[in-house]
């Protein structure tokens, strides 16, 4: 049995935000304030940046009615941040900081919500704490929409995302093939590295209709094939519709966003607007078809009107297991997700990973559910991801708009 | 008491498609299948082009269950054509081979669906039948996300991509807020000559968090007069969302799309990428910010899964309405909205307008209802507009993802 440890509890979101990282802090925010062991709860301003910086709210202050609303709320409402921090061998400034703090606040308590890099602050802090031995239970609670994590099923806010892909998918596919034209449409998706999102798109070709060709940066891209895939569909029905990582690259590592395509060579010159933009010109030289690029950029991203009510659940399920996890005598670990598909029955259940186990490992699409053609992905992806996007969270309106929460955000002293 | 006129009817969809343009569909289809006097009902695939290439759908031959899925499947399901038709005074080509194909299936109505150009063809192709003495009843449905056709309140479609964009206005805004740093973020939003659509993210900032800056095409745009409303704000507070509309221009008519901004000509030629891209660039360079280019593009012309219920019905309503009313004995109108906002309560009404008086006028946003400043609108526009985007339409839906309508389209011969 582990001992009771009393005190409080910080809680911060880091990262990109997601359209259920709300949800995940509302979790742990919840059972801190219900927990007997935990005296207060905050939250830190835009994240670590927040602690080092002294700028923590008081979350014992706020309405439990406007907390609630968290769960609906998209982006992350306590603020985040990029900042990475140093390695404590080589500069403990930060550290010693953080320490600082936690000891003027009594904080005992430390969940740390977002993807690969704050796993990777998170499992620093908890080790230095180790280290100076000042009793304190850390916390990961994983985060991010390009489901990258290692060592967990699916990423939180993962589903969202990929259930905004593929219905805008659904519905950009009904409209670019409403003219009696040629049209070639490309859709630009998040993930530098990871294809996850944009494997997602294929969903809505799976469901009904959807994009005819799926780039993921886990294989290379080839331009000369890329041209033939799509001109090959083209000749056939006069209409494509392509969706892309924004991470593809060329063998050489080069990515296509960044690098000159032969065909966009005759401008002669570094472009503004991105890789939809610069493929569908590319294409339009070569077809002379009338091309649309879509980026979905940040409403993918953002888009809790469309949340998977699944992954909102889990999401709070993460938050909501990390503080009881902790509060019962668990630390230095990330909560993370095991589940079954078996037999066409979706179970999720939560479990506790090492935090050195997962932070900087990426996760990507396994190989061998991208098609041998490279353009697409398998009925294995379908399988993975169809039970993560199930179900519609009821959001609250107000004047059929979100209301959203509004929180006092209460400044400790 | 009009004569009774028994024959067969056409319906037509036209110009760019909307969310809600099959629930018009929906809605005259319906009506047809159920007159007495209308003893077939078929659809022109690609509108006049249909017609013109003797390319009919049969309706009478489709699963009842699939057609009413017409109300929730966005983009226009018969297809689409942006055809303009000659003077018949100058080339009555079209028009005699559009009296050939109405007497081959004995067709006594013409019902079509769109904006100004389509309201243009359906009075053109109604005063050439009565000049023929071919005994036809034509009837115009509305149609345009634009909101820009004279005589009605509004138009079907509109407040679904008001509703859309005040949405995900709402979650932009607390996406590009969610970093410790300065961001500025550009929106790009539909409307070549009315600013009905950027209009509606103003209702984002009324009711949560939206644009600090709305910029309509009925005023000039100054250059100068824009970065110093963007630095005003950026000074305060690091964060500036900024909502335009694609048809902003300069005093001088120039699109600002099309022409070069002192900051960007540094670039020294042509770009590529939109209008969002080209003002967050050269915001980049006078303020050093984070930018953020967003263009809604074709999502907010097809997002059925955010329609607004009262704009489904009224669609719906407006189709539904054009039948029964040709069948009655009414021609050479078009279907209107007379609305009420007396004392905060909604009311919506048809009436029939004639056609010529419709036809090719465009109704803009009222310069009283834009602020002195040029940069956003007054409360009047979200009084005009809150009442139309109410209401949550029930989304038909199949593996949580949108279950469209799917249709046999039997030709006929």
């Amino acid at each position: 049995m582990e001992k009771v440890l009393k005190g409080a509890c910080i809680i911060g979101q880091s990262g990109g935000p997601t359209a259920v990282i709300n949800a995940s802090a509302y979790g742990a925010i919840r059972a801190g304030l219900d927990s007997d062991v935990i005296t207060k709860v905050y939250g830190a301003a835009h994240g670590i940046r927040g602690v080092l910086d002294d700028v923590l709210y008081i979350m014992d202050e706020e309405d439990p009615a406007e907390l609630k609303l968290l769960r609906n709320t998209p982006s992350s409402e306590l603020g985040s941040c990029r900042y990475k921090m140093k390695d404590p061998d080589v500069d403990d400034t930060d550290y010693k900081r953080i320490l600082e703090i936690f000891r003027k606040y009594d904080v005992r308590y430390f969940f740390y919500n977002g993807g690969n890099d704050s796993m990777d602050t998170c499992n620093k802090i908890s080790k230095y704490m180790q280290r100076v031995g000042y009793d304190c239970r850390v916390m990961g609670i994983p985060k991010t929409i390009d489901n990258d994590l290692f060592g967990t099923d699916h990423c939180p806010g993962y589903a969202s995302a990929a259930k905004y892909i593929a219905t805008s998918c659904m519905e950009v596919a009904k409209d670019a093939t409403v003219y009696d034209n040629s049209q070639i449409t490309v859709m630009e998706i998040m993930g530098r590295h990871a294809g996850w999102l944009a494997a997602a798109a294929s969903l809505a070709t799976h469901f009904g209709a959807g994009p005819d060709l799926v780039y993921l940066p886990e294989v290379d891209f080839d331009l000369d094939k890329f041209y033939a895939d799509v001109e090959k569909i083209y000749n056939e029905k006069k209409k494509v519709f392509i969706a892309v990582s924004e991470g593809i690259h060329y063998a050489d590592g080069r990515f296509v966003s960044e690098a000159e395509t032969s065909a966009t060579d005759g401008f002669g010159h570094a472009q503004l607007g991105g890789l939809a933009v610069k493929l569908s010109e590319a294409l339009k030289q070569r077809t002379g078809a009338k091309v649309r690029a879509i980026e979905l950029s940040l409403l993918q991203r953002c888009g809790a009107h469309l949340a998977s009510k699944t992954d909102l659940e889990e999401a709070e399920l993460a938050g909501r297991t990390a503080v009881e996890a902790a509060a019962a005598g668990d630390t230095d670990k990330m909560v993370a997700f095991k589940c079954s598909r078996e037999g066409g029955k979706y179970t999720c259940e939560t479990e506790l990973l090492p935090l050195e186990k997962v932070a900087n490992f990426e996760k990507k699409v396994p190989l061998e559910w991208i098609t041998p053609e490279g353009n697409n992905v398998t009925a294995d992806f379908v399988d993975y991801a169809l039970p993560l996007i199930q179900g519609q969270p009821e959001l609250p309106l107000e004047h059929s708009l979100p209301r959203y929460a509004r929180l006092r955000k209460v400044t400790a002293k």
